[in-house]
């Protein structure tokens, strides 16, 4: 299966943030990047569909999933996504990507992409469906302005509402789906463990246990869903969460490596570059110049 | 002159946030609590105007303002306001209040409340003049929905957007004012002192010497334009930040202390009951309430 790592990075219409939103009408995309995203892949980033009128078949994770006019349809990473062939004429909607990093630059995180309802699709109320389709339009049209006119704040000031707007619809009208699995719910409640607990720098054996499974049977489901070990898991987690109070906040490292639980600075920092592949001093380097334009 | 404390919790239009949005069709108020707000009077919390078409006069400090078409004005908590008679069929606007509780939640300080370019009145691009309208329709809209309708945390999230295009907006495209006095730039540059140092604690006497005035000069310039004494001024700016980060996330009372440049977490508690009127915990109280309607 194709891996389309880095292909967000192609193509992104802002020079700071990986993001990307288009409607019908703006949706330009090379006939081979529009291949790959039609055929079945990995995705490396957020994806969102919204459907204004007509209904679309997606695939996820070989689950044909079937979103109609005013419902929302989101992907996580590491899920696999494919778009079957279909008759597309009468469909209206807006398309959504964007990356990690742009998530830690929001100032809340958002429960609904622990997706622990088990539901990939979301409907609205109609005053809510009418706000999401205005911050659509909102910035779908700032994205596809000229380049001085990308303000990042602004862009991501009306990505948290809409994301917003996701969170809450999700846990008051969420489409169920069937086929709940047993391996899928232990994953739910892996994520929702580590949600809940993060901070405390629970051990990956203290998770099982609360689970009642053995830490291999923890590792196969969390690396089947997830892609990464419950360990790596748990450090992303903590580093979304370095991200964002860096972001958010003027916090030395020393403190924040305390508020997120590690006792040792160093250990923090190490940690912080292995995975974001940024020191702390060059991360907070890329939001003054984030913020600079 | 006339004291307006506590008028908006009577006229707010959520239970549990202060605040109020409303436009030219939906803007009943009492006819004792309008003429109590077109005369001379302190305000005691945050007031907008977005002028949609027309055009209108405030008072503000004894200056006469006027506001066109496309343009916001803002006035600040403790700033003297009166609307002087004039005729007002043809304006078109949305008017706005909050207090500063409802500021707190936002995720971000707006360094235009300082109003370091002392000015009032703010314009907007064409692209930024669009979205502020349906912000502000959309708040509007929500507000005067039924009460279950009335989520806090989309409130919050599209009044954060609104806040971020007036901030942008501000700095990009003020409309200078004149008769900048020597006092009123003293004052911003003392709000920018504190504003910039206000974790590290710096004492009052410090920050004179940084303005080259003395203590009680600085005093005197605080008091007139704040209200409040430049020790006081400090402290609230500082429990603004607590009440902040206790919003946005799960921080202890020592850390949160330590944080703020407290080294004494008990002076802390004390300093936050006396300012807010809550206690640590009740606020904690009162988010878990805000949160679960």
């Amino acid at each position: 299966m194709q891996e389309i790592k880095g292909l967000l990075e192609q193509i992104k219409q802002h020079d700071k943030l990986a993001i990307r939103v288009s409607s019908n009408s703006n949706n330009y995309l090379p006939a081979d990047v529009m291949k790959m995203l039609t055929q079945p892949h990995r995705k490396a980033n957020y994806f969102f569909v919204f459907v204004e009128s007509g209904s679309v078949t997606h695939k996820v994770d070989l689950k044909d999933l079937t979103i109609t006019s005013g419902q929302l349809f989101f992907v996580l990473p590491n899920q696999i996504h494919s778009v079957p062939e279909q008759k597309k004429d009468d469909i209206e909607c807006f398309k959504m990507s964007f990356d990690q990093n742009c998530l830690s630059l929001l100032p809340k995180h958002f429960l609904f992409l622990l997706n622990p309802l088990n539901s990939q699709i979301i409907s609205f109320n109609s005053d809510s469906r009418q706000r999401v389709q205005l911050l659509f339009e909102i910035l779908n049209k700032i994205l596809h302005a000229d380049n001085d006119q990308k303000d990042s704040e602004i862009i991501l000031a009306h990505l948290n509402a809409l994301m917003t707007e996701f969170n809450n619809a999700y846990f008051k009208n969420v489409v169920k789906e069937k086929s709940e699995t047993n391996k899928l719910s232990k994953y739910i409640e892996f994520q929702i463990a580590v949600e809940t607990h993060f901070t405390e720098q629970h051990s990956v054996q203290t998770i099982a246990d609360h689970l009642s499974i053995t830490t291999n049977n923890l590792y196969n489901i969390v690396k089947e869903f997830s892609g990464v070990s419950p360990k790596e898991f748990i450090t992303n987690r903590l580093m979304l969460e370095a991200q964002r109070k860096l972001f958010y906040s003027d916090t030395s490292v020393k403190e924040l490596a305390y508020e997120l639980g590690f006792s040792d600075p160093d250990y923090f920092s190490k940690l912080f570059k292995k995975t974001t592949g940024k020191s702390v001093t060059q991360f907070v380097g890329s939001i003054q110049d984030l913020l600079s334009n």
